[in-house]
């Protein structure tokens, strides 16, 4: 049977010569999504954070790969000119599985979300990432079917994904169900309860727990030997000392939803308008949480990543 | 570890020679379903408007390759008198992917679904097919959970149908939401809007949008290279001189829900049923523009495969 | 691109003597689930049920085997102590696809449900698999979102499954519309009517029939020759002799759900609860019940392997 195949050709990616170099030696990559830049968080914190996570990365003996799309190709490992350019860019597309050809092709700006990020690392050869929070199964999921595609993505790409649960605005107790649907572990570093990103516990078991960062990497090794589609959902709680609890949490995300409806906000401009009214009614300390978790995230990740390059 | 396998053996496709030579010269191929002449249109429209379709893709440039299952053999392009025969048989089944191997096994025929023949387009090589309107999320799926294969299949297998978006007798805003979760790149042909087939907008917007049958041609090619799973919705508005506006088929289609609701029409009857009312409430103009969007969207399905084969 | 891979290495598969001839000698091998013996039938008629299922395929021509997880290893045909041991230990997990690769790199003991032994039996190179009645949609999903991972087990890995259709507990005809939609086929034999596990028929048509098992396996062996993901749900009414009419069973059920809301249970403790109500209801006839269609489906798989493997 002949096709019509286009002369095959390689993906547009652009590594940076430390994430390049790092690969090629097999040594500990952690890939980073970009979308927390553009739309996750505001300026100058975004870029300070950014900066701040690769450092840790550094520290901890692994290497950072910020993912993002620039004029259509995909960059693995971000300059920090390009870093302070992203953070403050218009233009920018919001980039997930479905928009990702079309942003290359296109030769367009992107950020990518998990589930954009989870594809570019694994064509770079990456395997572990971390992020704040995961997509999920919205509130209000029965009227408008509105689930991110970061959980389908976890069904399908083998990378292991580090983050503090899904955000604590969606539908936790729905989010955990499609995902065990699907058939993806969900594995608590070192607690029984799912997190619920500035909360240590959303009140939900977590499916699986793990002690050790080489506990998780055995697992992860394992679903390559047993040629196992998909990738993982760690769930790494914030550290208590900057946890909001979740009792507070609750009655702020309870006043902004109500006054979101209240406001006739919809659609796609609910989770931005929910963020920020997060931030004012907290007064700033969801944002330190959010900073705290992130950086919680990247050190499991590069542990994880040591693990698995045998380098811990 | 040994296999039970089968001695393997080739998919049982029978091929035109006019689709034969086609795809050996590597000439622009679109793949046509059969659902829409068995199940999809009275006769003797259904047969005439499937060699008018025919006819517009060779006029174009391109090669028509009508799918559907004949004494359990997948024949990809149809001659005259099948066609005929097509038009009018009688235990022909409407096969979607679950129902293909058994067709196949069991000697049957049958006409092809959008997601059966995206796998069998797929099967002989072809990457380009137009049909009318996809299927997607009942409207009702709150009590029932039926949603069209046709959505899943998106996801799996990696051929463009150009269509007019799904019928507007489904819930559009839940379809969009179901192929966003799922990772479906939705692009809008010159609009904006996702259409509702009659109409040239069903007031949604439409995920991307592209110009040109080039720049969609770009973004199939990318996701080859990029090595993604599954298709692409190209929703392509009816031509504004046939559209019927959406105020006037909403109306229609609120009344005959209601009416089926009343008769106790439920299952697999509920689509049969509005899509023959719509024709006597519209006087058959829901007919009309039926044919106009097919016809539109093979003008479009060609002009993409030339683009992809290199030949525009 | 250079990857992190670590060194490759083989699944931790360990067939019994009987089993690694059988497949080495392209003889019809039967895979078998444990979890009907750890959390699906009371001691001792779990490990009675288990042996006297084995004899039965050994009696039809077959060879079982007995898929469940030992100390971090997939076994696969279990010998006689292995099953007396199973029957009775505490401590053993209950594996379903996001669970296995966890279970293994752990070290863990493990049943599998019908979602793990498909990828196990899979692993093992065995196409036919014998249970009760497979995972569905539960009843009050509109609220929890609650899907067995069983059903998109049946998108990915192709694994024929002969049940008695799912257990009634469960929510039948949106079990059918969530197959359809991911484009599984569920084939009757020798019925139109899905099977409601203790009863022959739910009132539900099934999409597909067959009537011999020469034909099931025509069927399974066309999907390898069309290169299709994902398995077969092949249904199969229990013997009319032991099954218990649904008009009979609906009342239990309804009471038994009543009861369960009254008494508070939710999440993991409602099914076997329903279960146990279900034996005190029916006075010790529902487990009868399932033993005969579990012997019943294991004789049907039997020749469905037989037949795949050219022996019958
Ligand atoms: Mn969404
Ligand atoms: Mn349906
Ligand atoms: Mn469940």
């Amino acid at each position: 049977m002949n096709t019509n195949a286009l002369p095959h050709s390689l993906p547009p990616l652009v590594l940076s010569a430390e994430v390049r170099d790092a690969l090629a030696q097999g040594r500990a990559v952690v890939a980073l999504e970009s979308t927390i830049i553009t739309h996750g968080m505001p300026w100058p914190q975004n870029v300070e954070t950014a900066r701040q996570v690769e450092n840790l990365v550094r520290a901890e003996g692994g290497v950072p790969a910020t993912i993002a799309i620039i004029a259509g190709k995909i960059h693995v490992g971000l300059d920090d000119s390009t870093l302070e350019w992203l953070g403050t860019a218009r233009d920018v597309m919001k980039v997930s599985r479905a928009d990702l050809a079309y942003a290359l092709s296109a030769a367009r700006h992107g950020s990518t979300t998990v589930a954009a990020t989870m594809i570019c690392a694994q064509l770079a050869g990456i395997r572990v990432f971390a992020t704040g929070g995961i997509g999920g199964v919205h509130r209000g999921v029965e009227e408008t079917m509105d689930i991110s595609a970061d959980l389908t993505e976890f069904a399908r790409t083998p990378v292991a994904v580090v983050c503090a649960g899904a955000k604590a605005l969606l539908d936790l107790p729905r989010t955990l169900e499609f995902l065990e649907t699907q058939g993806v572990p969900v594995v608590g570093y070192e607690t029984n309860d799912f997190p619920a990103f500035w909360s240590r516990s959303s009140g939900l078991p977590v499916p699986l727990r793990a002690d050790s960062a080489k506990d998780i990497a055995s697992m992860i090794a394992m679903r390559t030997t047993l040629g196992l589609e998909g990738g993982v959902v760690v769930a790494n709680p914030v550290p208590q000392v900057s946890e909001i609890p979740r009792a507070e949490m609750e009655t702020f995300i309870t006043q902004a939803v109500e006054e979101a409806r209240r406001d006739g906000i919809t659609g796609k401009a609910v989770t931005p308008y929910l963020l920020s009214r997060m931030l004012e009614l907290t007064a700033g300390r969801s944002l330190e949480t959010n900073i705290a978790l992130v950086l919680n995230n990247a050190r499991l990740a590069t542990h994880i990543a040591l693990a698995l390059s045998g380098k811990a």
